[in-house]
């Protein structure tokens, strides 16, 4: 095991479910000054875990763990931190209550500010539902975050992001095998079939044109290769509740559901944090006009897109090119004075 | 029953199968003129039937029954035309041969030339599939074809839309009730996955952005009111084999791949008539970039892109400001000498 474990005892939720004996998996990197000034935030991903997000992290890399403390917390529902496939009964699988990105913040939040007693974090941020949460940490605790990179993401999940999720969600349940999420082994149908819903989103039409999947560093043979190797490979290691309860949190993400705000719109007016917005080009499902809107909302904030033909996965940390434009990026907001 | 039946025999098909007594469902619309210079066919889309082509036709339209003849040949596999669904054993359902698009013309020039003696096409025009057999027919009958007008279609699927439709056909195979497609009753929830993993794909984001779905003409009452009503109901009615059968036609549409021809730059290269192709501007399975590279392959082609935030379904005849976008280039091309 890699990581560790932070307890939290009982915890009550936003939408009201409580969370027992709660528990958040994080990885840090490098040390914690003295004066607890060098600490970044970097949470997870739909699906992913600490390990899948190690590549923004590097000596030389603005995420440098010679100079800076990272923290990735797990996000709640990914298999390591509360689960459905680790929570036991009765709140165990089908039964595993509704968390939100407020939630998974204020987990965050206790594990920085009661394990680590930092009080102030030089940097949130994160990838996709990682965005998702940096955007929340800004809103929840804005006296302190100095700076927040949210890439391929919102601050509120889009109309149109829900229903590409009601896709990967009734193919997810369309597998017999499923049982309402009382299955004693995984249906891998729906999850192999999730997946190539997936497929389609997860990159743009010029990546497909140009046949990207086929070059390094992807490298696949044909497409059916890659639809197998990548996209149901990425998957079918996942637990289909799991999937489920982090669904649950992207297609319910809003900002402007926080305590003490009426929508999104003031949500985003309160963000106090010195922000680059970074969405991709050519992203299917978080486009630029999107972040465009929210960014004309905010107080301190550039919106800078990642050209090219990656879509969504030009933050998934694949393409040197993506991953170097996130990092230049990354770099120039920690120089500038917050 | 408001078509007819053209009764073809056993045909045989360009990937080695037959269809046995092969049946072409058509409806005709307007009096064919005594010098048979009149004719306008008009093929339908994924799953459509006819009578879901009809918008595009009317007095003082582009496609003016008084004025023209106009033919609509159903699409093999969609349930009138030879399909699964009413094909007898053994040819029926799971063991329907694959049929191409270059198949559904040559039964069609079956009915245009033999049924009606008809030598010269003033247009073929078509959504979406329609549009790929409007394109196929350029092809196949270079000398008999005036003019075309394919809207939201392609002359070959793309990589990115063979993806999306993998995800589609991943859902609707994932329920257990398909049976391989034998299934006694269509598997419904296979059905409503699928229907769901379009939804994401036939508007476009700024569709559900702005809601246009609660709007006039379509006006429901909610994203999920819109799911059921509109995406469910547009797939429920279909038969699961039928739906797969055009999939595959659709997947693997490419005019290069006629006889006689060597790729798809061949094939367009070959074209003779007189074009105007028209994607949606926000079509995100048949994007502009695709129909550009096309009509640079053209010899006697203009591009010309239908704005606004219909997506695909700016040919689908329920937005009337793309319907008249549509009709006046109709209008134009048939005014022009060809």
């Amino acid at each position: 095991m890699d990581y560790e474990i932070l307890e939290l005892g009982d915890v009550r939720l936003q939408r009201g479910g409580t969370l027992r004996e709660a528990k958040l998996a994080y990885k840090t990197y490098g040390e914690l000054n003295a004066d607890k000034s060098n600490a970044i935030v970097y949470p997870t991903w739909y699906s992913g875990q600490h390990y899948e997000n190690e590549w923004l992290i590097g000596e030389g890399m603005a995420l440098d763990p010679t100079r800076y403390f990272i923290v990735i917390p797990n996000m709640l529902g990914n298999g390591i931190s509360s689960s459905p496939s680790n929570t036991p009964p009765p709140h165990d699988r089908a039964a595993f209550p509704q968390v939100t990105m407020y939630d998974n913040v204020e987990l965050q939040h206790s594990l920085v500010t009661e394990r680590f007693g930092i009080e102030r974090l030089e940097l949130v941020t994160g990838w996709s539902m990682g965005a998702g949460q940096t955007y929340q940490w800004a809103v929840s605790h804005p006296d302190m975050v100095k700076r927040i990179l949210p890439f391929c993401g919102a601050a509120k999940t889009s109309l149109h992001n829900i229903v590409f999720l009601e896709g990967v969600k009734a193919a997810l349940t369309a597998d017999a095998g499923f049982h309402n999420g009382w299955y004693d082994k995984q249906p891998v149908i729906g999850l192999r079939a999730m997946a190539r819903v997936y497929a389609g989103w997860g990159f743009s039409q010029q990546f497909y044109r140009e046949k990207i999947y086929e070059r390094e560093p992807i490298g696949c043979g044909s497409l059916e290769d890659f639809l197998v190797g990548f996209w149901e490979g990425l998957f079918i290691k996942r637990d289909v509740n799991n999937l489920l309860t982090m669904l649950w949190t992207w297609q319910n993400a809003d900002i402007g559901d926080s305590p003490g705000f009426a929508g999104v719109e003031e949500a985003l007016g309160a963000i106090r944090a010195l922000s680059i917005v970074m969405p991709a080009q050519q992203d299917l499902y978080f486009p630029p006009e999107d972040n465009e809107w929210e960014v004309a909302h905010m107080s301190r904030a550039e919106l800078r897109v990642i050209p090219g033909a990656w879509g969504h996965f030009a933050g998934g940390g694949l393409n040197p090119v993506d991953t170097k434009f996130i990092d230049d990026a990354l770099k120039e907001l920690l120089a500038q004075e917050a």
